[in-house]
């Protein structure tokens, strides 16, 4: 990652867009706007009774809103049918798809094929404790799955492992916060600023900002926040640099050069069925998390490199005040979908391969997002009304030759002056995405998800297909 | 727990210490305070190395402190070996014992016992998504969760579920934050005050003001609160009432009478193996977890019951904003411990009974409590340097019969003039418990987990039978 290409952030043809200004207002605002409006959060769009455009998610018992129609893979019993890439939809047009959320299930199929190499036995007894090792400075991490992740980390060459302290996390989102916390100053009463480079992750500003901490506060868009501090004062912050950034997939560093400056790394996307592994990322606190590397959603657990240990103090501290420790049915069920992967793979003269009998899953997941790409960019191409980033490929040392970036989302723009609002647009035709204005960008974008199963993709190319 | 008694906050032979004038400062200098003190969780002392007396819980690689000793079960593979009663420790008299933390691992052996019954398979492919019930107003509920839970309480008969929606958290300790951040007005700038009547559970301290939220603020002993309101002006406040009571395991109600009040009820160790059960508890938030009733502490998974769908909401809007959503395998695992329990029993004639071939949890654990204070109580008499609570019994509808409190923890006097810090009297002898200062209190007190393994229980009954 060291030597990933630096984001042209004028790629899409506009700058900033103001926003950094109005996103630096957000903080006396957030009380209301956080009680009256939608909130965003990594792929879960929550509390429909109170949302604006495009919100259709959630059947509660508010009644306002309904679901009925829109696809959603929700059963924890039931695996969805391994509907081919071929098949052609015949779901009503009126049938909502909801791509707002990045809800991993296009990878069930894969580990329903595993079968009984990925499946967790955990006895009444096993893991009853608070504490897991009580030698690691995250005591409640479990060592089962530290192992696995250094191994992992290892196979795959995504990250420098050595020198490092490892932190579990209830997914990314508790660790994002808990490295927010450990790195903010002890000693000041001005919450520290915590900024990203727009198009930034949507659930940053409500995540940092719900609970009014006087310890951290957003502060929205990097860009903006450098250009203020070159023409000011040196100020302390807290970058966050999201790479390959969510929602537009490209690979990023900081943008803030202050001296009083931290970053936060968050890799969780820095897997070879997204984007080529060029280099390991070497910084001093990178998440990473089972939702998007394996798919892993449900399990909530993330996990944090980092290199200081009285960063690693903190953090573990964070999560005990907050929620004392992480699941361990979750760590002990992570720990061997690793495995599972781990095991599919075995080096031979420095060249990882694929073991005979087993399925790969990066090979797999790289293959499933190669088409999905493919067929979304033929699909925007018959009519033109959409366009789409375009990403250069790299060698990836993992697969060992040059591999193309295929984001989770497809960050996507409604081409046309009459267009201003495309998630509206996209709406109108029974797609659910999530627009600009939730990354600190122009609503003319969307985010898709192409996270979703097989079937309700197809339903969503037939239907992108057709819109002129 | 309507007809609960009122507690007798002088049945120690003291008031309240002054401590709610120290609290009410506590939080202008929560930051500081936080940063360099011991910090006091549910069951678990961190952070060693800026630790006060009696810290010795963990070996970091901060090197300032060791563990050497301390007699812990951590192992997730290993359960204990089924120690006898009667077992006599030849453990060295300087090994230390942490009786701190209310790792309730008593219960390991019984769920060894289950066999079968109790172990949970997780497939590879299951529980992906982060969606649990879209239905459901807390979306990331797993259903068998939610069933098992009402069909528990329907069983113990310790609270009521009619007309409630489940919110299920990461352990209580995130209900209860969530339920703080939901009850908490939002147009106001000034944090609301929560309060706790004296001794409070240690945690909520840290744990409400960690973040210095301007949502919410810690303003100690909820009776210095009511002398402050009677004699000023009202103010909106929350008051935390853990009833039975963590650490003296009284019975409680609310004791400020203000107008501008919301309550959080938790119940954690309203269960017949700690307490008789009187009648079903009936309040709009009500907390429980699967630490304390089942002893499955590593799960973290807690659950509220909550009466009104927009507390509810907020609750379930603050957890996906915290951790989106809470681990599924965690659910479905203590939904099955929760089956196991309650297919132990069956109801003949309105009677539950025991089903023949089942052992029964809930009478396993109240005749292991039973036979824990009673040998507590025997060590005490032997040299009265120490006093203990006395609980009146009741009789337990569960049961069938009277029954006596007796709680997770013993909250212990040190009696005698010369000894001004139990905590460190004890430690002394290599006994690590928590002091009073951590519940509001007097340090005279501590608080002793009785909840730890055999082999550890009869080690602390053989060193505290010759402290004289």
């Amino acid at each position: 990652m060291g030597g990933g290409e630096k984001r042209d952030r004028g790629a899409f043809g506009f700058s900033n867009m103001g926003f950094g200004k109005y996103f630096m207002c957000f903080s006396v605002a957030v009380n209301a706007v956080l009680l009256s409006r939608l909130l965003y959060e990594r792929g879960v769009r929550y509390d429909c009774s109170e949302m604006h455009s495009g919100g259709l998610f959630f059947e509660g018992e508010g009644k306002e809103c309904k679901n009925e129609g829109v696809h959603l893979n929700t059963s924890p019993s039931k695996p969805p049918a391994l509907t081919s890439d071929t098949h052609k939809s015949s779901v009503p047009s009126d049938t909502v798809i909801n791509f707002d959320h990045g809800d991993p299930t296009l990878f069930i199929p894969f580990w329903r094929r595993t079968g009984e190499s990925s499946t967790i036995v955990i006895k009444g007894w096993q893991s009853m404790s608070y504490f897991s090792d009580i030698k690691s400075v995250c005591w409640f991490l479990e060592p089962g799955l530290a192992d696995s992740i250094l191994q992992l980390h290892h196979l795959v060459g995504n990250a420098e492992t050595e020198g490092r302290h490892i932190v579990v996390g209830t997914g990314s989102s508790q660790l994002f916060l808990a490295a927010v916390y450990a790195l903010a100053p002890r000693d000041t009463k001005e919450p520290i600023s915590v900024v990203g480079a727009a198009p930034f992750y949507s659930s940053y500003q409500a995540a940092s900002d719900y609970l009014r901490s006087e310890v951290f506060r957003w502060a929205g868009d990097a860009y903006a926040f450098e250009r203020e501090r070159v023409g000011g004062e040196e100020r302390p912050y807290i970058e966050l640099v999201t790479s390959p950034n969510n929602p537009d997939g490209f690979t990023r560093e900081a943008v803030v050069n202050g001296s009083m400056g931290k970053i936060i790394y968050d890799f969780a996307y820095y897997w070879p069925h997204y984007t080529p592994i060029t280099s390991p990322a070497d910084k001093d606190i990178m998440l990473f998390t089972v939702s998007k590397s394996t798919g892993h959603a449900g399990t909530r657990i993330g996990w944090a490199l980092v290199k200081d240990l009285e960063v690693a103090k903190r953090m573990t501290m964070f999560i005990v005040l907050n929620t004392i420790g992480v699941s361990k049915d979750s760590q002990l069920r992570a720990a061997n979908i690793l495995r599972t992967v781990i095991s599919s793979y075995e080096r031979k003269g420095g060249i990882i391969m694929g073991r005979g009998a087993y399925e790969n899953f990066f090979k797999h997941g790289h293959e499933l997002m190669s088409k999905r790409w493919e067929r979304l960019r033929q699909a925007v191409d018959i009519h033109k009304r959409f366009s789409l980033p375009e990403f250069p490929s790299a060698f990836c040392n993992f697969l060992g030759r040059p591999s193309s970036t295929q984001p989770a989302f497809a960050w996507t723009k409604c081409e046309g002056d009459e267009i201003e609002d495309c998630e509206a647009f996209l709406k109108s035709h029974n797609i659910l995405t999530r627009g600009g204005r939730s990354f600190g960008w122009d609503p003319k974008y969307v985010r898709i998800s192409l996270l979703d199963t097989d079937s309700n993709f197809d339903i969503f190319i037939n239907r992108i297909s057709n819109i002129n």
